[in-house]
């Protein structure tokens, strides 16, 4: 899997041996990296934003970009994964949410649903290899895969709640793909994060592995799994199954919008997500 | 949890130690008891309608109330249980549905809706010490809770096609909150009444305790639970959660009260409960 | 259960003895069987139609037909099983898909959901005895009765996504009745078919059994287990619960046959299936 021979997606699958190359103008900027494997024909996207792989603006622009190139290039599958081996992802880059530029604001959270969208949906099997915490969008993005696997001795899940926030309903559904309704209600509530031993028992994840090689590996085992499927009946299915899913979000991406924007500039949110910022800087210097 | 110092809801949390008192003209009559741990901060309410807890039009305005008070008094959370110790609850009181006065009876089910809205949609976390047997409404209410804790030897389960009643829609939705749709499907469909043990086993409850006193702990654990989470988020995140739930109910609530009363005015459906009720008693003379 | 001592439904149980008559033009055809334990008042429908009981126009016409009749005649319960004991049903039958008729094809869909209205709404309780491998409309006429026992060493599951075919809604939706959504999702994107004891472990199947006597007998147990159960309030909570799940196709019967009907006179699906079909002669020869 991913070895050193890897084509760019750009160019067609033309066999390059041993020459690594940004795809994109991201790639330049390093905040994500995107290899297609020559002989399983699976895209492996890498997060890859010092220090936590917390999203902004343009990491986010930058990963729905990725998704769709993979997609459109005929990718067998696609493996989202870090560069970093202690965090996944730490979730949303909070300083997006602290004291915004509301113009800012508004593109960000709307390349946040369309990001999700584009994931969420993509037409080619997905799967997650979690090497690191996976935290709150950090646990979204992997629950919007159809797989996951998971390094020993991490967290993940949405912990909104312990700082104020009010998760909106496509954070919601995108849980409650994955878990059941009992669970997912009581992990919000608390918000709980599992360690990889409780998100394997309530199949959070689907496997456990030991080295990140590993979870690459049995990601695409799980790619694999599709081989005798046609991708076109596959791509359709998967798309009507989640329909119901995405529906509030393709109806009504105004509404949606204009309600977690005013959430975040509500002053008694903006109180508290600044003390929790506070507080994690506090932290940070012990 | 819940030792001699208490306090009185409307008091404001004045400390008076050792002083039981009535908070409210029904705890007079004592058909529940309100009591606030003032350490935890923990409110537990008590059915206490002899000899089984079964509901009727004031102990539901009764219960009714006193979740709202408790709501607003800032409690940090609610704990359900009884003072009988081999009955939680045995439901509705038949009484009230039998050749029924046509404007009690439409006090009677508009206080069950209220009610159950009141509970499922209480914004502190709440948790039901189950300490006897949980029977059809019985069983709804621990339903509504977030956490269960049961003792064993008892049962809970709604077993209305065994007397020949349709659960209304908000009764089936608290049980789908709760268990998967397979096993509500048939446990709906047979009556099922579960053991404590089987019960634990499908989830239904989520602890076994060995004594009251042990649920009540057991219970406050779990309140404690949200302890490091924003009370304000957490109230939001499981209103938003539970809204889908409820909009039936608040969407068409003259439609789903006549649907109710046009069941329950059935005379097949009459006649069946008249038997029911006449075998009832007949089992009680031996 | 189901001895020689039968009854015929239009006879309206009088008994025959040693008798075994056709009920209907499509028994003189053998389509189906159906037999009444007069003991237990449970009706058996054995789907019939050699080599691998596919589904055609006659056969969903006639199971529709069997299933009204057994409902109209107050039999206590429905078995569905097989006269097969290597194959339940191997679903529909492609020759009625590959160039079809067009009025035809419009009758055989129509049909299809006909037949899987009757029996996911059937008023009396329903059991498969899956004494074969159950495939594609096999596994939904299976997931549509309210309890599944099936003999080891046989296939069960949906595998549309390998010859092409995108699932309609109601397919889902049965699909969806049994299973937990995480792993409907997977089942129909892989086109998995299940063993009998992967089948059981997820509780696509309730129970296993040696021989098909013993499936036949654990599906009559089922059965008995509604015997304290009023039917009428049984029935209405069987249909009122099962509501949400028949709506698009009750609401829009025209557009859900059009969407259906559009996808297989795709000319990527014909030849996709020609070729499928192809295979499976190919296979046959040797």
């Amino acid at each position: 899997m991913l070895r050193s021979q890897t084509k760019l997606l750009d160019l067609g699958r033309r066999q390059l041996p041993g020459l690594w190359r940004c795809l994109t103008k991201a790639n330049i900027s390093k905040l994500t990296m995107v290899e297609v494997d020559d002989k399983s024909g699976i895209a492996t996207l890498t997060l890859n934003r010092p220090p936590v792989n917390s999203c902004n603006l343009e990491l986010l622009l930058q990963l729905n970009e990725n998704i769709k190139q993979i997609e459109c290039n005929k990718s067998r599958g696609l493996i989202l994964t870090s560069s970093n081996d202690k965090v996944f992802s730490s979730g949303l880059d909070l300083n997006e949410l602290y004291k915004p530029d509301q113009e800012r604001l508004k593109a960000f959270w709307t390349a946040l649903h369309e990001m999700w969208l584009s994931l969420y949906q993509c037409s080619i099997p997905t799967a997650a290899a979690i090497n690191g915490h996976a935290i709150a969008v950090g646990c979204v993005l992997s629950a919007a895969c159809e797989y996951r696997v998971m390094l020993p001795g991490f967290s993940i899940g949405i912990h909104a709640t312990k700082f104020g926030y009010v998760v909106p309903h496509f954070i919601m559904i995108s849980y409650l793909s994955v878990l059941p309704r009992r669970i997912v209600e009581r992990a919000l509530l608390q918000g709980k994060l599992f360690s990889t031993e409780e998100a394997l028992q309530v199949n959070l994840v689907d496997e456990v592995a030991d080295s990140k090689a590993e979870a690459l590996c049995k990601c695409a085992e799980f790619i694999d799994s599709f081989k005798q499927t046609q991708p076109a009946a596959r791509a359709l299915t998967k798309r009507q199954f989640r329909a119901p899913d995405v529906q509030v979000l393709i109806d009504d991406p105004e509404g949606q919008l204009r309600e977690s924007l005013d959430y975040i500039n509500k002053p008694s949110f903006q109180e508290g997500l600044g003390e929790y910022l506070r507080n994690l800087k506090a932290k940070d210097k012990h």
